[in-house]
Formats: structure tokens, sequence, C-alpha cells
């Protein structure tokens, strides 16, 4: 079930960093969603390398083709096959690193699950992977949002190494404002800071990690399902499964851990016409189900394991050697990864969604 | 797909809080693994309510019995029936919450998702649900110990509101030393403090939460699907699908968004027969896939959303009322939480295995 | 998978005929159905051993408890836990059959495939195995009923051996028609000549086979999934999934080979507020969804393998024996099998169904 | 679900019939197996229309080009991404069919379901839809030829209307033999009478249909799961979700029930270092497991829906029609239809080894 994701609204994708192409099938997507290649682009571009000097120099438009699933503009029902070729292939460029398995990288993982290793490029662990995530996601979002009037996801860097972006207003943020600066987050003066501390470590030849930020407003009550599919199930599955990240956390997370009950409960109150709570420190989700409140979920992201720095380690053989790599990589992934962030949540939201219509007549 | 989870080794579960059982059905447990209702129920009982002071005094047994799949001791290959009782059952218990949903259960979210409410005990949300989990899990561990010598799954208490227990050693930690104390920390000075903050807010009626951390030693390297399956993806999915967590992290987690690529990186070496990591940031895995070193994850629990002391919340219609909740109820669940999330793992793990089976011939 | 069926409404079948208890868990069922034991009995009383001259003399009363997923006579949303308790156990009965496979039964393909055999009485290939099914279709088809006014799925036997029940109008087909008879075929005067032929088989220690017709009313168009998941693509799963099954026919059949396409063809015609068709070569489906006409299909039973006639065959060494089956046995299974054909349509027109539902809204 | 197909082995098809591009994605296969685009082609090749006078006019090379999950020549064990462009568009050619649904075909239901129609050309239900499917199955046969040496599946032409193909020895058959005539039928005589009666058709604007047999010879015991995923049932699936099939049969299918369980059991005898059957009458399966005989079974295809001559019919509104198909359409699909049959064979049983695999170790 490796490479296909969700249960009515689901996808599955393909592609190799260095093949002929990478895509996706997007399978259950409702019929008349008005739908073309304009709709998916923007979040490709989003996540495309080369787009600033914080990110790996590759260069790749990344244009989707949508090969079925539409007709005049709107879809059928049926499923929507989507390619985006690979144009700035370079096999040759990773050579070494046949004989040595990157450290906390894929490499050596791969040869003891396949017997085999992508002779370049990483194959499948590559990030390119996740461009058929992304035009999915950016279907999902878009009937979401003919679904949900004044439904909106948008995901923000809000922490680069030790610089924390400071906790922003779900109000007001969108996806425009992230975009004011390179490295996405919507605070200006944060901002200056991780772009700095990106361009120190790239020129030091080393990497950064960070947090992403998710909030998803709009959503109707009764969304994900009890016991094993619990909504912020899906969103850790999903987003734990995007490279790179380490953690996930709703809500009060990790810090909520330190609240008494009494401090952590989320009193309810009225809200127009539906009960909403005075606080939200369950992050939308009470039981597994959201509650109608902003889903506010965080996502850590490791340093970039591939770097040009000197590292001492072993080949195959357990012969040590010291490993500099030379492929064209980014020193900090986080602001290509908002996104991809936003484009697992809109799959899992969809999915949910769905799930829950049958349920709602 | 709510109330199933695996691919090859898969549990489905079923029970509200007040009927007349809880269990589940395991499908795909291999054939011929010497199997008795001995071999679960001590995971069980560790789950139970009613063994201490620190947790509910709902007093139940929680005696298994196999209604399946085996015969003369040894799993047939078939699908095995598991059920437990419910003995202590007092629906009148939670009368006034028909109306007043609690402030961060799952009370109101389940009425929009269904349009009803079990009239008592929370329903599916409760933890006894979590009873077919803990059976299936113990199933799933004794294969899994069968098929790799030496595998072990340890979970322990590792902070109970801001008292963390200090980094433990994965050699030498078992449950007997966890166990050695109620609250399930295994640093004794640790559990002493816990034990008596436990005490305090219970004495309060008020509740505590924290982190689970739990160390998986002994497995082969190979395991976890690329992409959405990867083997973090799926023990996100699980421990967060365990009632009442809000984070999920793996090696470094979120901290080691503060170091750098050149820190961060877990150099190879060689270790016997296989390649190792001087350093295990990775937690064991890479690239989705298990590298042969402990897989160690931690996990947020917040406090009991259930608590005696008086709450200001408003009713169903949006009326204004103070909430008191008389029910039997922990203060604090991490303890019993060991099991249930060393049962996931087992889940997640034995599936992951299966999976692999068919690669490795 | 081997022991779930459904995507939406989905159920898990446990159970060996000689162990403890066997049922099923239902997941999916929408909640606020009326539901209590009443509701599923008289289906399984329909199919339970011992009920007439035809049948075999284990006897068992198959009473179904619900464990889990109503309150107050109403499904919860959650999964439904249906249990029956196995009372007339013989283990001892098929003793000889440890060392001798019987002929076209599932003891030497069982051990093939596991390595083991449940000591006695069949294990999993047992016709207990139905029960569990016949408890979820029960359910299932409450719910259609529920959904689609004057829904109606009625099975009969429509051959025994090489007697044929002349063609039956849809219309006023009902189950009481059906049960005038203990061999289940409508037509009083093929009923008689089918009850002759099998007390003549049963006397000679013979068995044998025929065909099950089911008709089902009511449907609306739209049901069924395009490519994989056609709707006549699953019933033909969920039939030849019935044990002794060995051939599916939907509509015209292997007989609609012998027409030409301008035989074949069914016209449209205006009928009432929809489109419906003059013939029905179609039984109901064009294109693998449903077009509003009456969902017809047969299913082909072989004769049943375990006969008191003697067999020359040999045992697992290759040795020459002769084989005399000494346990209960049914001489044929088709008067028993027409509820389980009906639990397993109800269950499939259930599920797609289902998965309609969130594109008709 | 509607467009993957598999557990392990599992394939997901996209593509209308007039849109860009068809294809898969084909998830699970082993690593390491050979595998280009030259082990693919043949089977398409075969299924193309315009291979002779008997098949539609439209002409397409129908070139597969693999996108991703393979380097040098050999399979990553990551997802195989398939694509055949669609040359020969041609959008006008139904245009009066977008107000008056051919009979029997799937124009009404698709409206029905989705609340729209491709504008032309069938959209999904199109035969083009097998072109994945078909490649699929070809690197499904492939991988189980590695697997099981000596393994053939051939399928053939066994009836058009009513001239039958005399029984064929399984021994002898091959692909060759059966492609010696158009009609694929390896009996010459009986060739030569289909031939001329499809020409007599298609000359009267007419259609016939017929039925195909198919034969797996060299497979292990032990395929298959009980219960819900019999081998049975899952080749039933497969088959009734080719376009235009009535029926499936397996073993003697309808017309053993005629017989008596004396005459229908299969005796065991040793074969070498197995125990086989005398007779072949389970079809290769005994309680939906394969037992090492040959599995054979036989589907009904019914005259294709779309034919030249004056129908009788309704529009969308109910007014009378009168129709006559102005496309390129075949007199009869059965001669195409032997490769598919075999593909979906071929995923079967691969999926089912796959999920065996780990067993059997």
């Amino acid at each position: 079930m490796s490479s296909t994701f969700g249960t009515l609204f689901r996808v599955t994708t393909f592609g190799e960093s260095h093949g002929k192409a990478v895509g996706a099938i997007v399978d259950g997507c409702p019929a008349n969603l008005e739908l073309t290649e304009a709709d998916i682009q923007p979040q490709l571009t989003r996540r495309r390398p080369g787009q600033s000097a914080l990110t790996t120099p590759r260069d790749e438009a990344d244009a989707v083709t949508i090969l079925s699933g539409t007709e005049n503009g709107k879809t059928l029902g049926t499923p929507i096959g989507l390619s985006v070729n690979n144009k700035d292939q370079r096999p040759g460029d990773y050579g070494e690193m046949d004989v040595v398995p990157r450290p906390s990288h894929a490499d050596y993982t791969y040869l003891m699950k396949y017997g085999n290793k992508a002779s370049s490029g990483g194959g499948r662990s590559s990030a390119r992977e996740t461009i058929g995530r992304v035009a999915a996601g950016a279907i999902a979002e878009k009937w979401l949002k003919s679904r949900f009037g004044g439904l909106s996801i948008v995901a923000y860097v809000s922490s680069v190494n030790t610089i924390e972006c400071p906790p922003m207003e779900a109000e007001g943020l969108t996806r425009e404002l992230v975009d004011a600066t390179p490295v996405r987050c919507p605070d200006a003066d944060t901002a200056a800071k991780m772009i700095a501390a990106i361009e120190e470590a790239r020129d030091a030849k080393d990497s950064l990690g960070g947090t992403v930020t998710c909030i998803c407003r709009g959503l109707p009550a009764g969304l994900g399902e009890p016991v094993f599919d619990k909504l912020e199930a899906k969103l850790a599955h999903a987003m734990l499964s995007i490279p790179a990240t380490k953690g996930f956390e709703i809500g009060s997370g990790f810090a909520g851990t330190h609240l008494r009950g009494s401090q952590h409960n989320d009193a309810f109150v009225q809200k127009g016409d539906r009960l909403g709570t005075t606080t939200n420190y369950s992050g939308g989700v009470q039981g597994g189900i959201s509650n109608g409140e902003p889903v506010v979920f965080r996502i850590a992201i490791k340093p970039v394991a591939t770097i040009g720095l000197a590292q001492e380690t072993v080949d195959l053989d357990g012969k040590a050697v010291t490993l500099e790599a030379k492929g064209r990589h980014d020193p900090c992934v986080l602001p290509r990864a908002v996104p991809i962030v936003e484009a697992m949540a809109a799959l899992v939201l969809a999915d949910a969604a769905l799930q829950q219509e049958y349920r709602i007549r």
C-alpha cells in the first residue's frame, strides 16, 4: 500500500528523481468540479527547486499535464492522471554514493529493503516524489473549497534552527503573507533572521532544520473517524510520510503536557449557530473528530542529510571513508516543505469529508 | 476503515464502554504460533483499571477469551476472535453529560458526527476500546519474538507534567524495571516525584498529562514502506489513534531541529556483521525504513479531560452551566497507556515485518 | 484481507466450526438505524442446520447476540459485534480425515497453505463460517430497506441436478413463497420433484448440486463503481466466496452469448419518471452500474463433497484408501444457501449504495 | 477503490478513450525483475484495435512507455508508471449519442452515477481502459514466470455465438497455437466457422458474443485466501470487471451441477512428489485455494452493444428515436479479449502468490 494514500479520495504516486516522469493518479474526486492545469500549477511552482537562493539550484519548471479524468474543464468522476516530466537529469551526479551510503539518508535502508539501489539521485526517497502529492493536494483543496465556503489551509515556516516565529493569529493568515519572503515565515523580522541563518549554513556547506505550522480554517464539525482513523492520526500519518519529518503535534502538543486538566480543557461557548470553544488547546479535534475550530498542527523537519561538509563514515564494506556530497541540494528544505504540508493536509481533509458525506445526508 | 488497522497483520476492534463486551478480530497472524489466553492476559492486566491508587477505581478483571483461530494451543492462520466481557457497568454514572458535552471530550464531536450519543460512559471514545488493541498487540508481539530472536518493545512514562525522567539506556530496559513502581517510570527518584504529583492532582480533583517513550530493539533493517507507509508514519498514525494523545516524535524529534546537519547526521560504523550508526538521532529509521538501530519514539498525552473540579461551560443549547464530573476516572492515564503504546507499536511492526517477508526470500 | 469484505459497509468474520463461537464485526453501518437481534435472527434461522429432513441433522439454534454498536435499539454508527456460540461440538467426528484428505474438500489445500489442519469439522472452510455473513447481511438489508423504500432481495433454488424451475416473474416473488417448501423452490411442482431427488440422493449416501437465482428489486440507478469494482464484479466476488460455488452469471449470462447484438440489446423506454428497458438481458447493470431494472443473477453450486458413499482415493502419503465419510452433512446445500446468497447480495448492495451517497448529494 | 485492483501486487489505471493518454501504476512488483517495454508490448499488440479484418478499424499502435520504477532494465521495487498515448482521437464520432443513450451501453448509467457524460467514445467504459490492465498483467506474468518455472497462462476463444470449440487439452496449448488464426480459437476447423460467422455479422451491421476459456498451469498449491478472497472469488471479480462480461465459471461450472457428488469429486492420486487429482472438476481450486492442478475457467462475453443496425429506443427525454451507431467498433470483441483475460488472471495470481510468500518461508 506504500504508494497509495486515502480511502475515498485516493492518490497513488509514481516516479524517481531521475526517471522520465513523476506523477500521480487521483481517484475518487467527485465529478463536475471545474479543474484545469492552472488550478494545480501554482502549488507545484511553490514547491519547485531553483525558486530562490535558499533552495537547490536544480532547475525544473515542473509543468503538470492532466492526462485523463477531465473534459471541457470539468472532472468526470474518473481517475485523474497527472504527469510532470523530469528535465534536468544528471544521473552522474551521485556516483560516489553508490558505494558509500550517505549518513542519515535512505541509501542504506533502501538497499536493505530491496537489495538494490537507484544508481543516482536517491530514487524514490527523493523530494521529487512529492510532486505527485502536491498536484493531488491541489485538486483536493479545490474540491474542499467548492464544498465548504470559506475553508482555508495555510502552512508557514514557524522555526528554523533556534529562530522561532512568534505565535500567529489564524485570522488574516494567507499564502500571500507567507510568500512575502522566500523563507515563507509570515513575520518579517523573524524571516530576515531565518534567511541570514540559512545563507550562513549554505555557505558553510551545512544544513538547517526547523518546524512548519499549518492552520486549517472553515472545516465543519464531524470530520474524522473514531478509533484508528482519528483525524489527528491521519494527519500525523500524512505528515510523517513527508521526507525528513521527525515529529508531529496537534493543538497544545508536547507543551500541553505541562498543563493540568483544569487549565487545558477547552470550555464550550455559543459561537453564532454552533458551539465553539474559548481556547483551542485541542487543535480543532476532540476524540479524533473535528469540532469546528481551526485545526492547528506543527511538524518537525530535520536538517537536510546531504551536506557538502566532510563526514567521517564507512562504505558498504565497513571501510572508513570521508564523504563530501557534491550533488545539488537545499541547505534548508523548510520553505519548499510548506506547499507539501498543505497538500497532505488537503488530502486528509478531503478524504475525511467524503467519508462523512454519507452520514450527514 | 475506522475500526480496522493494518494491511497483512490486521486488527478490527469492537465495543463500547458499557455494552456487553469489547474485543477484536486479528486477521493475518501466521499459522502454527503457540498461543493461549495466558500470552495475552498479562498486557491486559497491566492496562486494566483499578490496579493501583493512581488509576480509576472502576474494577474490571478484563479476562480475555479466544473465540476462534487456535486449536491445541496453536494458531490456525485463521482469524483470531477475542472477547472481554464488560462487568462493572453503571450506565447511570454519566447522566448529566447527556445534555452537557464535557469540555475537551468526545461528547460533542460524536454528536456532530453521528447525530446521536452513547448515553453513558463515552461509548466508543472510552479507554475500554483499547482492550481489543492490547489483546491484538500481545499476539503481534508474540509473533515478532518468535520471528526475530532478541526483539523487545518496552515503553515507560518519561514525564508527568513538568517532571522529566532522565534519558534511559535502551540496554537493560525491561518491563519488570518499568513496573517496579505503579507510575511505570523506571527511574526510582523520578517515579516518587511523579506519584506524589499525581496524588496531589487526584486529591485536587484535577488531572495531569505527560509523555510516554517507547524503545523497540532487535528489529531487522528493511521494515517500512517508502512514501506513504513509512515506518514512522505508521507509528505516528498508530500512536495518535490512542485516546488523549497530542504529539509524536521519533529519534531527535522536535529537539533535533535545533541541530545542524553536520551535528545531526548519524555516521555509519561497522557493528558485527551489519552497518550501524554511532549516534541514533534518526530513531532507527531512515527514508521511512528501519536501519537496525533501536526504534525510539515519544508520545505526548494530554491531561485527562474528565475532572471533578467545577468547569464553566455551556450545554447543547448554549446555556451556561457549571459541570462537575462524578464518574470514575483516572487522574493521570500515563501509567495505563504504557501497554497500549507497546501494543500499537507491536501491531505496526508485525505488519511491516510481514510486508517485508516476501521481499527478503 | 481474507476475512474482511466491503469498503464502506464492511464485515469481518471469525470462527471455526468447532471452536467456541463464530461471528462478525460490522463496521460502517450508518447510525440511528433501528436494530435488535430480532432483525437478524430470522435469516440465521433460515440458514441453520437441522431445519428439515433435507439438511444435516447437526442441530444448532444459532442464536445471535449483539455485543456492541447499538443502544436503546438503535445503531450508534460504531462497529456492531455479533456472536453465535457453537453448541453441538463433536470434535471426534472427523478423526479419519486427519490423514485422508477428503476429495474435492479443503483439507488438502488448507494443509498446503498453512502447514496445519483444523483437527475436525473443516475449520474455517465449514459452512458455519457463513453465520457471520448472514448476520451481517441481515443488517445490510435492514439499512437498504430503510434507505430505499420498496427494495427487496429474494433468492430461490432454481435447479437441483437436472430439475429446472421454470422462469419466475420478479413481481410477486417473496421469501414466504420461497419458504413454502423446505427445498425453497417457489414453483410447487418443481419443488416436489427436487425434494424427491434430494431424498433419493440422501438415502444413496450421495449428494446433489444445483443453482440459486437471486432477484434484487427497487434499487436506484447509479450503484457500482466503474472499472474494477463494477457491481457485477463485486457480486461475482461475493458469490464465488460462498463455499461450494462454481459459477456466476448475471442477466442473460452464458445463454446470452447465443444471441446477436440486435437481439440482446435492451431498448430504452420511459417508465414513470425514469428511463427503463423493455427487456433485461443486462440483468440490471450496464457498464458495471445499476440502471434501475431488477438485478438478476444465478449461481452454480456443486454437489456436496462430503458423501457417505465409499470413495477410492489416497492418504497424505499417497497410499490408496477407501473413504466413507461419517460426519453429519447435507445431501444438498441449495436450500440453506438461499439466505447466504441474499446476505452477500445485501452486503454488496449496501456497500455500493454508501459509496454512491457522497456523489448524489 | 474503483480504479485499483490487488492487495500486494496492485494496479491502478487511468484514462478515457479520447483523452491524452491511458495507463497504469503498478505498485508492489518485487525488485530486481528484468523488465523493459519489450516485455509488455507483445500483449498490448495482441489487444490493440485494427489488427485484423475482424476488429475495429480504429488504428492505434499502443506503444507503451515505462515512466518510472526501473533502472538499467530491472525493477527497483518502486511503483512502475506506464503510459500509452491516445493517437487516433476523433471526438466528433459519437455526437448523436450525447442525447440518445445507447441501448445496453454505459451511457445512461454513467449519467445516473456522475451527473455527466464523457462527450464521446464512452469515456472510462471504453475498451481502451483495458490497456492499463494488459500492461500491468504483462508485468505480473513476467514475475510469476520468474518465480514459478513452467508456469503458463493461456486463454482462447472457446465459442462464438453457437459455434463451440471442442475441449482442448491443457498440455500443448500455447499462445502461438491460439494466434494461428485471427479469431484466436486453437481448433482450426472451428476457427474457420467462427471467422465466417463474425464476417457475416459485421456485414449485417450486427455483433456476436461468445466465451473465452483460460488455462493456468504450473501454479503451486496454497494460493488463494480462505473466506472472502478465495482464488475463484478474486478471479470472478477480475473477469466480471472486464467490459461486456456476463458470466464466470470455474472447473465444472454450471454443467457440474448436473453431476452427483460421487461423480463430481476429484479423487486424489500421487503425482510425482505431490498429491494430484484424477479428474479436475474442481478447476484447480478447493476451498478457495489452489491445489496444484491447472486452474481452468470460462467467461461469457455478450454481443457488442454498439451496432450499426437501426435500433428503436428513446432519448433522455423519453422521446422515441431510431439509433444507428456510426463509430468504429468491433463486430465481436472475443479475439481481443484473450490478452485481457490473461492479464487479469496474471494480476490475480501474482497477488495471491505474494500473499502466500510470507506463509511458506
